[in-house]
């Protein structure tokens, strides 16, 4: 697995802020970094070339997903998934966990593996540790993970059944994976529950993966939940391999998870919110549907470089909105990654210039979150 | 006026049809010449750069569209439809006459004009020539056209009283106008009858227009009667104005009318298909979601330049359309668009070699058209 490193540049001394780059097959990806979701082999309403201009280093894609349609088998037979969608940078797998399990009513778990039904035609199917590695080792991304058993947060009991079902899972994973040029990352769970949580970093830190995700945190917790986690896992996991925070997050939750160690991360957010209008700003979310934006000539953000604001009036956009035109989607899409990268891009450099907190401090007085939403619908 | 001209710079000796350069205040657009429809101020799914990729020329917006939503004065607040769009090259708008006559039910002609109802919320709305062009100089389009009754094509006596309305609403459109830098063009009409066509030819040729259109010719006449007028109207038309063929075409109408003197065209019907998955190739439209395509490692076509052809394969492109992806349809909309506007460039090279007549044969040969669809839905 010479393949893939990680280096750990610089930490933050006023923080648990990192600044490293992750070296894969695909090209080098500096973190921390920030993954747009293509779930069906596509960004949404975006092509390569779009997220090549954005100067996107990682997206991920969903093994459940890509497993129903088109197939593992197809995307194997055209090489993998970077040549099946020709996006020649580095890609991260999920395992299917979340969504099988989430597939509340058509899906039963036992000890070694899951039975589910697909969401689209209703057909049985079966994942086990062994299958899920299978499917993404045909799938070829750079990064992959390890089956895992995805809880409801706040549940001690089932969160302690769950966990150790994970952490069995984890090494059954760690043995079926074949291929050298991937990244295995061993998944930590334990819900709400900091003894969970301490006690799934630090086994899984014996095991010795590539990266470490940390789950089931966008699924509904608080977001002093999510904070508290991070802070017991972060500083039991070794400190130079990459720690991944999955389907987090907003734009205030990448300054405070990268504050306290996280290096990378993956959300629908700023895609699933484009496509009903939402777009970031530094003062926080503005829907563009909003009858005051009918005569704006200015673009969303007067100093933002994206093509969308270097481009096209508010107004435009609105009206291609309430027209119900997909090219809507497409620029309200372009200008929330843009936002999300660039405002990434200027975390890794304060990290490394020193300026972290001050920057954080002074992004976060200025933007107003949406107060304690669920970041990510389980489908 | 001296903003548009038409220099006509060649004519082939073997057919009608003619090679041109229409001169417009937005640059020079190459005849005959194939303009996609950008109905609601954007060509569905592309950016304008998209559009200058392709080598577009000219497009068309719908004044019928753009007047009810985001509306005239809007538009003219921006500066016109150019700025509010961002697209710096010819535009064309048609005079909503085709659009209002459409809504059955929904509009009363008299004499002056046409009161109707909006199809977005019932609103009441009225048209007359007057108001038509002021509202297309408020859009601000560099070809407009005057407002005409488009009647069904084959019932001869409303044929007679629609007709000689439109000629004097032509009269009252080239009156009212005040904006010196648009060309107006004046429709010929007249149905499937040859003296109807003939008599709106030379009537409209008298009054001068900068360019004529000939419309009516795509609402579910047969491809024969479409010819026949053709072979009527073009020979009495001012032979140095262009002559624009409304709502027209597939890949076989633009060979079949550019032949009988056509140099200009534009059709929903590459775009509207592209949106369900139809492609055109040289041997004929095929349909992406075909299961024959799911496994096809090739492109669409493989000596295709498009963006679609020299990136994806065609299994990719069908994965997108069955997971109901948006970048699908962008993606077959550039491939369909490509197709016409390469048609098109090779039709003007071969009028301009003296090749057309067997450029024309040996298309014609290869590919299987659609049998007589109608070519142009009303809404």
């Amino acid at each position: 697995m010479t393949s893939f490193s990680f280096d750990l540049i610089h930490e933050d001394p006023n923080s648990q802020a990192r600044a490293g780059v992750i070296h894969t097959p695909h090209g080098d990806i500096p973190t921390p970094v920030f993954a747009p979701v293509g779930t069906q082999a596509t960004v949404k309403t975006l092509t390569p070339h779009d997220l090549y201009d954005l100067d996107v280093t990682l997206i991920l894609s969903n093994t459940y997903h890509l497993y129903l349609r088109p197939g593992a088998d197809l995307i194997a037979e055209f090489g993998g998934l970077h040549q099946f969608m020709q996006w020649e940078r580095p890609i991260l797998t999920d395992s299917g966990g979340f969504q099988v399990f989430s597939l509340e009513g058509l899906r039963k778990i036992d000890e070694d593996g899951v039975n589910f039904r697909s969401h689209i035609d209703g057909s049985k199917h079966r994942f086990t540790p062994e299958t899920v590695i299978g499917i993404q080792e045909k799938l070829g991304a750079d990064i992959i993970m390890c089956f895992d058993e995805c809880p409801a947060p706040d549940n001690y009991d089932y969160n302690v059944e769950a966990l150790a079902r994970t952490h069995r899972w984890a090494e059954r994973c760690k043995s079926a994976q074949t291929r050298t040029d991937q990244a295995l990352y061993g998944i930590v769970q334990g819900g709400i529950f900091a003894d969970l949580r301490a006690k799934s970093a630090e086994f899984l830190s014996s095991l010795d993966f590539l990266g470490y995700s940390i789950g089931g945190l966008s699924v509904g917790e608080s977001k002093a939940d999510m904070h508290a986690m991070l802070e017991v896992v972060n500083p039991i996991l070794p400190r130079h391999k990459p720690r991944y925070l999955m389907g987090v997050g907003s734009p205030e939750d990448l300054f405070e998870c990268v504050a306290r160690g996280v290096d990378q991360f993956d959300c629908v957010l700023p895609t699933r919110i484009a496509r009903n209008g939402a777009v970031f700003t530094k003062r926080g979310r503005i829907n563009l549907r909003n009858a005051r934006f009918a005569t704006d000539k200015q673009p969303i953000e007067s100093d933002c470089t994206c093509y969308t604001c270097r481009m096209f009036s508010t107004a435009y956009i609105r009206h291609l909105l309430v027209a119900k035109e997909t090219l809507a989607l497409r620029l309200t899409t372009l200008h929330n990654l843009h936002f999300m990268l660039d405002t990434m891009r200027q975390i890794r450099e304060s990290i490394l210039d020193g300026t972290f907190v001050s920057y954080k401090d002074a992004f976060l007085t200025a933007y107003q979150p949406v107060p304690e939403e669920n970041r990510q619908s389980r489908k």
